[in-house]
């Protein structure tokens, strides 16, 4: 809880909160004390290397610099865009695994789910009483997420998402929350909760923190036929294959016939990205890479690229085969993360019923 | 819960509702067993006579007649189409004191509050994702009720809580819901809601049962002016008012110049709810109590009329002041009741959890 007033300046612009955002790295890097990391995924199947690199690595890196963390495990959230649920616990489980495989450590993070938390869900009431259906529809990630989906009608839960989120990151007082620029509008949205809560019935306190968004600097990384990256287009490396998997899929990756390789993304995104994954997986530049192969072609970069992804993923996977063999741990550490949300839900929404008066 | 098929008929038509409704009270009539009523009202003050005849009473009457009946005290709906939630506490009493001294028994009926259930706040979370954005639009009465707000823009909580209301209603698996007409889209909704549940997450079985609405043949009462009956526009008797004050008021309100007294609710509107008012106090026909008056003219009827109330009135007054003694008794009341509503909702939202196979 901080106890700033709403800033002066506008804060919806890019720039603002690239401002802001930048201010907070260096306050993680000196003294993290007092910040506390929202974050989380829908539970829709095992994650790739994609959501590795862009953003998994970050929150291990958050957690050991020792910024709290909590990750939310948007089980509700599934349903925001499609009519089948599918098998929701075998995703959990995925999640779990891959979270714990690289290197989220319960001991410092709170995993959570939620389905299991309550009171977190009942602030959805108060808080949908701060926002107006013209806010809610201007939200332009809602928007793409609508066509994304391919439905003409927009779900009462995709619409009303934004606010279910400030609910997530409002009840456990998150402060920082690492998106890219396109989950920005939600930040803002959470801000604006936030900050309409504190004046309706704050009584002069800032309960509630606006939290500011830690803007990553994520690579973009494709699929491995130049298009997004995703499981259902089998073009992702999936963390739970094994190295030959990954060895044939990058070997079946879109590449041009080209033999000198350079670090082009605009003209050639493909092998660009080939060199993007080299890069990340060996700690180097992808011009460094590029260089090194020279005029080596596209089938040197292939194997650099699969033996470079595989050394760096097989602690991981080791960790991950080990941590597969025993659900009945990942589900409880699952468990001992909703008590933790649970007693914090409980006591934030306490809270709000009380300076609302709702205390009978 | 029953498990009766989605009906062929189309379901939306006023005639069908009542069709049912008429069916369902002769149910009532002879066989109550398997009937759950879920009623409620918001905390916005005290209750006034318009709120007595036109459903209080009609409560009193579904629960002697040994209906299981749940009354909800929706006191995040308060804040659906205002700013400023007020002393919420208060009216909630004021609300309490009155249920209690018209006769609702709380031995047999459970009246509990939204705020402190939280598992009925979270089926919101699956529910919106059954609706869409243009089916809540839709809705008539939340149209109307944003036109009486006099608000510009449509709220996220107005916009959304007859999903809120089909949680209070297939929370506790009721299957009765007393209405007004204008209340009848909400019931739809609620319907539309169970069925599509069913539907995706049921494997075949009919979890909610689609509840119906008990059309009720409510008088109309205006306020003493000839406008609603509002608390707020000081054309109210109040259920906690004095003899002399409920005297004076009467004595106050808008006549005509005709001192023939006929039962005219077109032609002399205002005569015809002084006449309504007597006759519901009084177990007659307005037209019985024009007769007798004659061309006594206004007068008359304005003293018969107070007279009138104030007899059927007394036994409740006195009630109601024995209750404001111990306003601990009124919220111990309460607390039995969200005990209860609790129970229930753990219940229902344990099954929903498990059938959306969220359970880890």
């Amino acid at each position: 809880m901080t106890d700033t007033p709403a800033p002066e300046i506008p804060r919806s612009s890019y720039a603002t909160a690239l401002e802001r955002s930048e201010a907070l790295e260096k306050r993680i890097a000196t003294d993290p004390s007092g910040l506390r990391v929202l974050t989380g995924d829908r539970p829709t199947g095992a994650l790739h290397i994609g959501h590795y690199f862009g953003t998994l690595r970050n929150r291990v890196r958050l957690q050991d610099l020792g910024v709290e963390t909590w990750i939310i495990v948007a089980d509700y959230q599934v349903i925001t865009d499609r009519d089948v649920i599918g098998d929701i616990k075998g995703s959990v489980r995925e999640l779990l695994t891959d979270y714990l495989a690289v290197g989220i450590d319960p001991s410092r993070t709170t995993i959570f789910t939620h389905s299991a938390v309550p009171a977190l869900n009942q602030l959805m009431l108060p808080f949908l009483s701060l926002v107006t259906q013209p806010e809610l529809e201007r939200n332009p990630t809602v928007k793409s997420e609508l066509a994304a989906a391919g439905k003409s009608a927009m779900g009462g839960l995709l619409l009303t998402y934004p606010v279910h989120q400030a609910a997530d990151i409002l009840f456990c007082h998150g402060n920082v929350v690492p998106v890219g620029k396109d989950q920005l509008p939600h930040v803002e949205q959470t801000r604006v909760i936030a900050r309409r809560f504190n004046e309706r019935y704050g009584h002069g306190e800032h309960y509630f923190a606006e939290p500011d968004a830690l803007l990553s600097e994520a690579p973009t990384i494709l699929g491995l036929d130049g298009d997004k990256m995703s499981k259902s287009r089998g073009n992702a490396i999936m963390l739970r294959m094994s190295e030959a998997e990954t060895a044939k899929l990058v070997k079946r990756a879109k590449t041009d016939s080209d033999r000198t390789i350079t670090f082009d993304p605009e003209g050639r995104p493909e092998v660009a990205n080939l060199l993007t994954l080299t890069a990340l997986a060996t700690d180097r530049t992808p011009e460094e890479v590029a260089a090194e192969i020279g005029d080596r072609g596209a089938g040197t970069l292939k194997v650099m690229c699969a033996e470079a992804l595989n050394a760096h993923l097989a602690p991981i996977r080791a960790r991950r085969a080990e941590l597969e063999k025993d659900p009945g741990h990942l589900f409880s550490v699952l468990r001992a993360g909703n008590e933790r949300a649970n007693a914090i839900a409980d006591d934030t929404l306490a809270h709000v019923r009380e300076v609302m008066g709702m205390v009978y």
